[in-house]
């Protein structure tokens, strides 16, 4: 196994890298859409998230038959193929056994390897719909639930969806984005000595991978210290009636479709406080989360040519005003 | 199983609700159209009027093999999937017993799961016609006839069809529009106090399911009091000659092609008197059901920009006058 | 199953009906195509008719194994679902018995199951070109001769075939079209008094149907004596060779391509002859059916926008000034 | 089976029987293609040519399995159906006997029943280009060969191939025209005795096809003895070199590409003088025949609005002014 | 087996000949494309002369399993279907004897069956890309290598590839055309006494293929020792470098892409000295294998409307002032 | 096995050579393509490079099944054809072994076969892209995972993939060319001693390919020798801080997307300077690699009609400025 670039040794993208947290402190959020230039690290964000995080037990993570199993395993990562089938992807009837003991066996597809873990999908854009489709489903769900070729299985599939793709090349149905809890934006850094601390930390891992993983492991078990108590914080933390406006506010403003905008607005601003140890969620949560919770759910407006960020940016400060 | 949210604390939407209980009273109407904006509650809905009727008898829900069953079973609620087969619609050979015990079986789909309850189709637009036109001859007959494979089955597949679309990811043609019985449009609510309480309430919901289930179980209760007294009036109520023609010259006027449009007039505003125990129909319930009954039934008028809805507003104003 | 409709209970739609009848009387007329608005009775008329005919020999009834039957059946009436196969429409190796007995045996389709009766296809034009070519041939020759998957059989296929659908969606080709007997238009009627005694036979009929047919009996009655009559008077009606060539100006005047024009209609005047009990053919039978056999067999004259209909109506006008 | 239609019966269409003759007369004048308008018996003019001829040694007339067959079969006549697939046409591996027995042995197809007989494609121009051209090669080689599925078969198909239809449904590519032999154009016929004519025999042939026949059978007898007599002489007709110049001399008028045009014109003058008892070919065989041999040979000149026939024609004028 | 047309009996089409023999002479020239109007020959000439060349060593012609055999066969000739698949091509696993005895055996394809000899693709434009690309693999490299379905076979395909096409019905790829090794255009003879030769001489084969073979023998078996004579002196014929880069000027004159086309030119002079009994190339036979070696590398000049083959004639003379 | 040319004997084309050498001592650079002309030897090139590398270990080359194996075998080269299937690239189940003993055992693929080696894909752009992106997938991770069809294999698959592809023939996505690590282009040479040369070679090792090669051999082994001490040193390569500020600059001074661009840059450098046996990468290096490193990564910019590569040079001099 490769090891992980470490989450922390990321240089920059600190939008991407708070969304991940929040999907990380309360995976309900329901998925993470990341657009953008290719080649600006987003799979190795994901990737160093996952190995970040603490081994969890054994029966949690993925699902093979049912049978209970024991002791600790590290934190699942699927990256789903591109022309993946439904069969691989829910899983299928296990052929073998079929013709070989004549028993109708399931054979666990990678829903089910998941478990527990991460799912991640490079250029989502590509991607069937109807299995787009299907993998938000099972998100938002947590349950994947079979029933084809005589098969009905039903196994927990807990995971946080993690979609990348490059609206250059093909978009995705509004009605699918829409079904993402969160989305962000990288761009190609453009700080000179930025570059240069990214080629060198790069160089570093790809020579002495022990040793650059070792000078980032105590900044790495700090992050892991704050998902923990994010996690356990998140029950009690309040979110007032007035922040609550503030939210159905903004999104009347910007004006997004549906109430999807501002749930996940009430959901990410409380797993942001959660994270930072805060009690009450303030507006101030609710404006940093605001361009990530809503910023795949706007429509083009054809006479205003600012970008959905600005949009929402622009907003945000009417609101303040 | 998940807990299903409470049909009587959706917020809003009544006209959808409206026409749920209508079809939850007489399902000879012929299914329900819901258009409009992604992430309003549509499917929820839905579920929450199956979850909220009593339970019926085993014999009547579903179906599995002509064995009689006995006892209560919870009112099936079928959530179609995009991309699925003929086969799993209708039902297929049974494999394993085919090639295992060498006997030609039936194993059931989903219509014989729907049976006693609803089929609900999130985007139909987007499923293939021959598949929408199946469903819909067999929501109409109430029966499932199976001719394929050298199989020949005929299963009682009595449901209410529930298909939602967004018309601007595609439109069905005329003649599948034409044969659901109603259609509704729901929007995002646009007030404020309104958005607060919805988000007050999914949170409320999302946190302690149990605890806010019961806060409503006795609205729930009185809702399904007046649906079975509804269903138990309905052969009473009596449709005057003069509210036929009411509904005839409404359907003239605003230019539906064919019957069906006064067919569900009539059908539909004799199962709201029944359940809002009224005895004798009057122009007062085709007025109240007109929109959803015929919306879906008018022709593109492009010198006229007005929506549909308003059309048939403007007509009920005409004939009143 | 499910009771139909009595064919004299339907109010309006006389040439539809007149069509219908004269195929009844002489099936060789080859087919009848029903063009129109949905939602304005086409299946159940077609329907009606079938159930209204006096039940026949059960060994000219469908086709099973060759095997001689006896008794009385209904007469069948077949409703080919869109998406049919062409396997199950002409019939197919029997794969049970080829697995299981080891045998060559034929598993009949619709064709034969309609023998002797009706076949019924809504929206003809969505059905692929090699089904309807094939569904003509075997109409037109009353024969299903299938050659296929080492099979050889040919078994008795005599049923009449409606055809409906609606020009707005798509049209069927002209050499597919020339291939029908007759055509008719239905439109929805627009005559208030009528919309409403529509509405309130199918209440009736769909309230308390038993009832509904008792009190059309009698009307029934009469249309099957008709029927039996004209079949019985048919090979005896004399067509002078002044009306041929009546009916040769016609099919000149309006341009009809290849003789099926005047062949249809001759054979249909002589079958309306009979039904009405006429013994000789004159200009007026010929005039009455010159709409429903010639108007689907027109060019669009693009110089010309009047429809088919009065195209040919001015035609009869021409020559009998 | 059906009784077909009298050749001798069929009234006008002049040009499409001689062609026909023509193919009866010499086979290897490869095919014969007739266009035009529907319902102009077209179908009916070869299938009435096939039942004409004598019946033929059973050996020579279908292929089964090559084993000797003794006495006399009715000439055959196949329809090849719209949709027919490659395996049906050329035969297949024979799966019952792969299966059951364990052999590969070949089924025939309906090349094979062809054999000795007649081949009738109803509007070539929907069938798929491959088959079109498998059906020339064969056509013109007289063998089938058959490499596929491990089977390895060659049996003798010699038959007329004889394809109809419409140009205005669609074009055959001009390298499979070049490859029909013949070209033949029906149109409805104008003459109003004709077309009753036509009416009183169809109508006389469908009421009592056995006396139609036999009112015919003397012509019918007439016509077999000059087909007899004109396959008896064909060896020894002449063609002068004057003529042949002639021929050569027409086609580089119209402009046809390749030679196939003037060796069919030589085959089918030669062809229609043995049918005629005419022992030199001269060049009033060649114009006979010129417009059915190069009719489908010409290209489309953007600038001469003419039509292909009057074009050949005018150069028939041209060369013998 | 049908007797072939003699090769000495091709009335014109010179270039055509003289590239075929090119190509026996030396069969790494690479394939030759026959590009023209139909009707003219092209498959007659590939035919002709595949028969012409005296049979060779059984072991050399075609390939079955391995086992050596002996004695002399014909040269093989090959006609590739429209339509085939790559299985029929290559090969494929031998279904018959894996399913009976169990083993993995290899059935070899129409490029087995053509090792030594001549593989014909008429309409080679009509072929898919892939197979086409694999044909000149194959033909480059004298070699088939079979790696699927778990088989891994390598056996001997020397042939010369010839494919035929008409540029109007669809082009080749500029890739495809390039690893064709020479080109050749055919057009319908324009002078007479040509013609009147070229239909006595098919006339005469056709009626009496015998003794028209017999006629002509002597001149074929000049042929033949020509080409033997050639096959033996080409390895001792000599291209001085003055000649090259003769050849190489030509090229960049042209503007042919890549090296191929001097390639080619430099083997097929030699080859043609080698027919010719030429010791030392000169700019004479570079001169006359240009506009075939070259005619295809070249490509569209917008602004140039001279045909390919005037341009390298120009530029032949351009060298040469 | 056909003998190669040798790479030394390789007239011109330096850039592809000396990409090629850089990948071959430094396989993580991660794939080369190559632009370009027809006939300009790309594929002979990457084949002349694979034969000239001296043998490997046999544990190290192709994958069977995981058994040890030991001595030397040469290096492996895999020529990827155009169609090849996703199993016959990844590998698959072993159906023979599966339905003979019953057991799920892997067939290794191409990719399999070229672990240790070169996988050479010829016209990349005809490739569909899941193909391209698994095979890139492989190339930058070295591993092969197979999950399908219930196996779970996970194999060595360390290669040097070298693509080829003509701009004018179709483009791959830019998403795809990003993860090529180097590109260069090829063009035909327009120096005439140059292409004499070139003739002269290929037609020398035509010929008398054992004397050609022996006469290169002593170039061979010098360059063998350079590959070797570069992948020795290339460990202990420097690049300074201001050389990667340097390429950073230039990656933002042509604006390239994502940081793929520099890295290519530092890794190529530093791979270039060790076979050159510098042991610290200056500017030189850089610039020397610039154009194949970022060629590919650059966007169009529709306002400078200049060339990529003329955009990097002028890049290169701005910043030399």
């Amino acid at each position: 196994m490769r090891m992980s670039f470490p989450f922390s040794a990321i240089v920059g993208q600190d939008e991407m890298k708070r969304a991940l947290l929040i999907a990380a402190v309360d995976a309900r959020i329901g998925g993470v859409m990341v657009f953008g230039d290719r080649g600006t690290g987003k799979s190795t964000a994901v990737r160093a998230l996952a190995a970040l995080l603490p081994p969890i037990d054994a029966g949690a993570a993925g699902y093979q038959d049912g049978t209970p199993r024991k002791g600790k395993v590290a934190v699942p990562f699927v990256d789903l193929p591109l022309g993946a089938t439904e069969d691989r992807v829910v899983g299928a009837l296990d052929l073998e056994r079929a013709l070989g003991a004549g028993v109708k066996a399931f054979e666990p597809g990678l829903l089910a390897r998941a478990n527990g873990g991460f799912l991640y999908i490079d250029e989502v854009n590509l991607l069937e719909d109807h299995i787009v489709d299907l993998l938000l489903d099972v998100a938002a769900s947590g349950e994947n639930v079979v029933e084809r070729e005589g098969l009905s299985v039903r196994h927990p599939a807990r995971f946080v969806l993690v979609g990348s793709g490059n609206p250059e090349e093909g978009e995705l149905r509004p009605q699918l984005l829409d079904r993402f809890g969160l989305s962000v934006e990288v761009r190609t850094p453009q700080d000179l000595p930025q570059r240069v601390e990214i080629l060198k930390r790069c160089d570093a891992f790809e020579r002495t991978p022990e040793a650059f993983a070792e000078s980032w492991a105590k900044a790495e078990r700090r992050t892991v210290k704050r998902i923990a108590a994010g996690r356990a914080a998140l029950p009690n933390v309040v979110v007032p009636d007035a922040v609550l406006a503030f939210a159905s506010r903004l999104c009347m403003a910007v004006g997004a479709d549906g109430l999807r905008g501002e749930l996940t607005l009430m959901r990410s601003a409380r797993a942001l406080a959660a994270f930072d140890g805060v009690a009450v969620v303030s507006e101030a949560q609710i404006a940093s989360v605001a361009p990530m919770a809503l910023r795949h759910r706007l429509r083009r407006n054809v006479l205003d040519e600012t970008g959905s960020t600005a949009r929402i940016e622009r907003a945000l400060e009417d609101l303040a005003a």
